[in-house]
């Protein structure tokens, strides 16, 4: 057993459900607990598969953000999803749950954000579903479907002792509005797998503490951090100077950075910095080790235990 | 312009999306519009898509039906939908939307029903999302992949002029029961694909009448039903006692049936009827001629336009 321990017991329910013993699916390469799950389709051809239902006082405040934003990140972290698997997207589906009084311009306005994130990479909404109803709250569910990138999709169980830890953008304070308008790693993610052989992969949702764990846990390996190459954001200095917390915790442990977190052999990662093959910013962060523990290593040299923090939703459940 | 008119809000904004231009994704065969988006793999390979949102309060009522029922319907309208494409469900997303104060043992009933019906056709649930929320109301969305039976996918538009019109099991009244329980008909439509090539298939959500509607005006066919040949079910009978409708008018328009609904060449459907290769009825209800609207024609001969009557959801919208 790992001693890296989440919180909350949506975890719990969902270990539950993993531990339901499930029949053999025969074209099922890859089941939950990754990004996406893995599907053989045969001919050869494999389909990623990966759902976000986005629920309204949750997920999103719509004091502070837009229809317009709400319907970019629900398709922004299915896409953020399935790049994460090293693979490509090729269709997103959107269902959505409309409060009566919302009326037909949000209805527009959330479609015309969708649309401008799979807009921006050429994947389409091929379906969904529509339905209003007496609630006050919205619901977006979208589904993104990918294929194959020529590679083996990259699970969050490969890293591998000796890799190094390595992350995209910069981390912290998306709840600032980053959370509503990144753009997800689906460039980067390709260009990476068909280029620099990742091992392990995820995307940042939980929070970089968080989603390191899950690699470390699914891989059953440690990982060590390194304090002064954590790339805090310009929004986790600003979240500090709100709430007094360091910029450094906000990078750790804030979420919805949607960013890329993988390891991979040192010489490619070096191989990537070097290259700039893209202009998101890359970071060497760490190093992957034998281990079932989180370390961050200080300015001194030191290690400590990193908690693992779990995202906090809006509500600060 | 076909004089077929559907009611209601939803689809007029489904109408709006669907009119919105799309860039071109090169992967996609087949939109939104139809039972299941379609999409190519690559490899000679192509999978369906589909996704539904259950809201409590629209589309069921937690004090007449069970968590596990619920459960059970989510899976099943979706893989009915895959069916009704003529294509194999191979996997399934769940995301939930959960009230806090339902607690974990109504999580895990919703979750069994889901997998009972899931099992039942050797589908594994794939993986999904899982969130809890202050509302106090349940969202259950559910996400089927379907890949090709060895046939091309069967189009609501592929109705040709004289056609006979099938439809398997019996119809109307399933808000007396049958809209939680039933058992989507995927052996079904995979026997009828392989050997009686349907033209055009849908399964009975909306209303035979809607449904019918559905594939007359995307086949841009008439169709005409004989009254004396539907088959009314015994709850349509048992609804007709409570409410004074007649059964008939029941089984024309109650909707979530989730039968399949097909034309076919005459021969084809004759000897689907006379080979019984499944154990649910199969009946020849009416034909498709040319023109552009819907027809029913009485005992006495005489035909009268078929009026289309959407869905009623539970809260009669």
């Amino acid at each position: 057993m790992s001693p890296i321990r989440f919180r909350g017991g949506e975890f719990a329910f969902i270990d539950w459900i993993r531990a339901q013993k499930s029949p053999p699916g025969e074209g099922l390469i890859l089941g939950p607990g990754d990004d996406a799950c893995v599907i053989d389709l045969g001919a050869d051809s494999r389909a990623a598969l990966t759902t976000d239902m986005l629920l309204e006082g949750t997920h999103f405040d719509l004091n502070t953000v837009s229809a317009a934003e709400v319907g970019w990140k629900a398709i922004g972290v299915n896409l953020s999803d399935i790049a994460a698997m090293g693979m490509e997207p090729v269709a997103c589906l959107a269902a959505v749950g409309l409060p009566e009084g919302r009326g037909r311009k949000f209805a527009e306005e959330l479609y015309r954000g969708m649309r401008k994130c799979a807009d921006r990479f050429g994947v389409p909404i091929a379906g969904g579903d529509v339905t209003s109803w007496r609630e006050t709250k919205t619901v977006v569910c979208v589904t993104a479907l990918g294929k194959s990138a020529g590679k083996e999709p990259v699970l969050r169980s490969g890293a591998r002792t000796g890799d190094v830890i390595v992350v995209t953008g910069e981390l912290g304070g998306s709840l600032l509005g980053r959370h509503v308008r990144f753009v997800p790693r689906v460039l980067e993610a390709l260009t990476i797998v068909r280029g620099y052989a990742p091992h392990a992969m995820i995307d940042i949702s939980d929070g970089l503490s968080s989603d390191l764990g899950h690699i470390a846990m699914e891989s059953r390996v440690a990982a060590v951090l390194d304090e002064s190459r954590i790339p805090v954001s310009a929004d986790a200095r600003k979240a500090s100077g709100r709430d007094g917390r360091a910029a450094l915790e906000h990078a750790l442990h804030d979420g919805e950075d949607f960013e890329l977190l993988m390891t991979m052999a040192e010489g490619d990662a070096q191989r990537l910095v070097k290259d700039k093959p893209f202009t998101t910013p890359v970071t060497i962060i760490g190093t992957v080790r034998e281990g079932n523990e989180l370390f961050i290593r200080g300015a001194d040299g030191a290690e400590r235990v990193l908690e693992v923090r779990g995202y906090e939703h809006l509500r600060g459940e």
